[in-house]
């Protein structure tokens, strides 16, 4: 039933249904809101939750040669020093001197303000991080700044990890957080915002076993995100350019989708040789070197770091798994999410809002909610229950009708077939179980009746 | 076997059991450490997800009545003026002229420097809110601060969360996330820092039902506590005197905790009022009010707000699970935590590094890394890994020994009562499923045998 390629959906639907479902708001909204940065709702907080789990569960939790850290925030600016984003994070910025609007020099296409006309000055350079003070005192020596990546907090904290995990090469550490940037073209929606989350992994091998273990991240980052449901084909490996990589780069990759705006960046993979743990022990003056047991030598490892950004694998996962398709008088909008993404897993609706069909139905979910988000929907009609479901992704209704109350069985409905199929009540847990996992439908229990869609 | 009241532990203790086995480490420490902010090492990271997500599961996913939200930190700078936070977060602070630190004056005992004798300057008053500004030009325009909490995100959400989800009261909102107070006296280790985490809930009620349901949420919270293993008599409830109420609560307690230093606040739960929702409606000039279906008028909700700490609760649940006993020449250190919070669950160690027990054990670790988080360790006799699992809290262990490659059968060893049984490995997730759901030890699978301690 699910269409081979789905209807091309443009961004303002996407934004539409995420302000209207309760997805994602703008910011402080009530004061007119605040540029680039986005609250998550209900629904959204549970996607966005999903999306992070998943990327745990397989990158930390599921294997052996990878340990998590949650590194703060704030963090001592000697380390922005030795990073070199305290020297390199900068865009050339110019300003008109007539309507004092500020542009990106290499953003212009001419040399006269894009707003009036007016004349430009000439470029200076402006850091992209925000900076803060710590202490009572506004004064230099108390600048810090708010993280431009979660990555550096995995370096300084190498040695920390190597002695208190005995970790050996290859070993990774990953974190999820926020981290800021002052950008001053932002992005469309919530794909480039000056407040946002990655996933990241510095995955730590021995030098001479880089390129291989490059090779392996690239094809385990992408099989990631098809696995959870993005289609193979709106999915591609960019390859850097010799004159794109950044000065310390071996090699570098982005993983890319087709977003609405075109094929954009949700996660970049690079080979960054021993830069950063080099210049943080330089900088720092602690060794960050690693015992080899075989060769009785230290060595610096080399990194291979897969950097992903949460809002945007979110926005991916969306726009992909939205849907459209005609149905009687209006078109039936449905987010065909990976049951492991979906915000709500299981959706009670009673036929009806009588007793003692209320109580059972009651029941049903209160026992159902043990094990899953669920939702309890008993407005208006069976059909536009559904479709409300349908359009925020829920893969299972399970709908209580009188009959339930005589036979003792209930209806589950998919979402993605529209088929239905009518199983005994005691065994719905594991039924539910069974297809949230992946099994197929149709695999019934025993005791159980398929209805597929139109009979 | 568990002691009633475990061994007094001192703060030090806890401090250097979570650096030495990558809890907690201080910020940046190759660089000296950041003032008052922490890394979260590899189980640190794990016990504090597993911290949140019982409290996210118990006050969202397994309740009719709170929804989520994920607020951005960085939030319109008129929030704060409306929520009074730019007026009243300030704090007192005096200079001494002579050594020019600077100290907050409620907390002086004379009037001269506590650390020179120097004499100090008048008070000034110092906002704590970290301000930052967004854009390239850092002009008063452009000041955004970090959040100082959470809450206001749910505030200023309330109209988008009632159109979104059509929740009646009573009803409320969670969130959990990152908060920012440039505090002048930092407290002990994670106990107050600048950057912390908070989780906190605002729930809306009708006005004139809000005394029985701010006792509610004292009840439910103590609670939750309790449930997750700390001691009844480790928790206590302190109401607020009148003189210590901010100017619109209503009422106030906190929810204490019998920390190493004395007791000190978890979670503040207050009674605010229509303060907020009033303010932000006159600030923003958005209507926040409710209409009530039943009376057909409009009101503005009542607000109980339940407002915990993640990482002093962090630091309540280690000090609390902290217990020694005699054992032989040494003493035995161990965690005691609740299953749910425990960073590992399940530890499968090898009695020897010889083949083909390797394999087996590979086998078995890598079918129960499915369903948890564990871990593999075959380093050092059985007796200290024993004692090295003890110590970071993982409730069971599962031995394979070369008698478990004939009768294909494995050894749980339980960490409270170090007691062992001997089960077919057929059964074996479903035993540790039961015994991680708190089921008692003893009751055994068909086929199980069990050693006592001292047998």
């Amino acid at each position: 039933m699910t269409k081979e390629t789905p209807a091309k959906v443009d961004m303002d639907t996407i934004v539409s249904l995420c302000r209207r479902r309760g997805f994602i708001f703008p910011s402080s909204e009530i004061y007119g809101g605040l540029s680039s940065c986005w609250d998550y709702g209900p629904l959204g907080v549970e996607l966005k939750r999903n999306v992070k789990e998943a990327w745990w569960r397989a990158m930390v939790q599921e294997r052996d040669d990878i340990v998590g850290l949650d590194s703060s925030i704030l963090m001592h600016p000697k380390v922005w020093e030795a990073s070199g984003h305290l020297e390199r994070m900068v865009d050339p910025l110019v300003e008109c001197k007539n309507c004092h609007l500020r542009w990106r020099q290499d953003e212009l296409k001419g040399d006269r303000c894009p707003s009036c006309g007016g004349e430009l000055t000439p470029a200076r350079m402006f850091n992209v991080m925000f900076k803060t003070f710590m202490g009572p005192v506004e004064e230099e020596a108390n600048i810090v700044y708010l993280r431009p990546e979660t990555a550096q907090g995995m370096f300084v904290n190498f040695q920390n990890i190597l002695s208190t995990t005995r970790k050996r090469l290859p070993f990774g550490i990953a974190q999820t957080g926020k981290a800021f940037r002052n950008e001053i073209t932002v992005g469309t929606f919530i794909f480039r915002s000056r407040e946002f989350e990655q996933m990241e992994i510095e995955y730590f091998v021995k030098p001479g076993t880089d390129e291989p273990w490059y090779q392996y991240w690239l094809e385990a980052r992408l099989d990631w995100y098809v696995k959870l449901g993005i289609k193979r084909e709106h999915l591609h490996l960019r390859e850097h350019r010799q004159d794109e990589l950044a000065h310390y780069a071996r090699a570098c990759s982005d993983v890319e989708y087709q977003f609405p705006m075109g094929w954009a960046e949700l996660e970049g993979i690079a080979n960054r040789g021993d830069f950063d743990l080099t210049q943080h022990a330089k900088a720092s003056g602690k060794g960050l070197a690693y015992f080899d047991e075989d060769t009785k030598e230290s060595i610096v490892p080399y990194v291979i770091e897969p950097s992903a950004g949460v809002d945007r694998s979110v926005l991916a996962f969306l726009c992909d798994a939205y849907d459209e398709e005609p149905d009687k008088d209006e078109k039936r909008v449905v987010l065909r999410f990976h049951p492991a993404l979906a915000p709500i897993k299981v959706a009670v609706l009673p036929l009806s809002r009588r007793e003692p069909l209320v109580k059972r139905a009651k029941e049903i979910h209160a026992d159902l909610r043990q094990c899953w988000v669920t939702s309890y929907d008993d407005a208006q009609s069976i059909g536009r229950r559904y479709r409300r479901q349908d359009e925020i992704g829920t893969p299972y209704c399970v709908t209580i009708d009188f009959q339930s109350l005589e036979d003792n069985q209930v209806t589950i409905r998919e979402r993605d077939s529209m088929n239905q199929i009518r199983i005994p009540t005691a065994v719905l847990k594991q039924t539910l179980t069974a297809k949230l996992a992946g099994e197929d439908l149709f695999t019934l229990p025993p005791g159980g009746q398929v209805w597929k869609r139109g009979e």
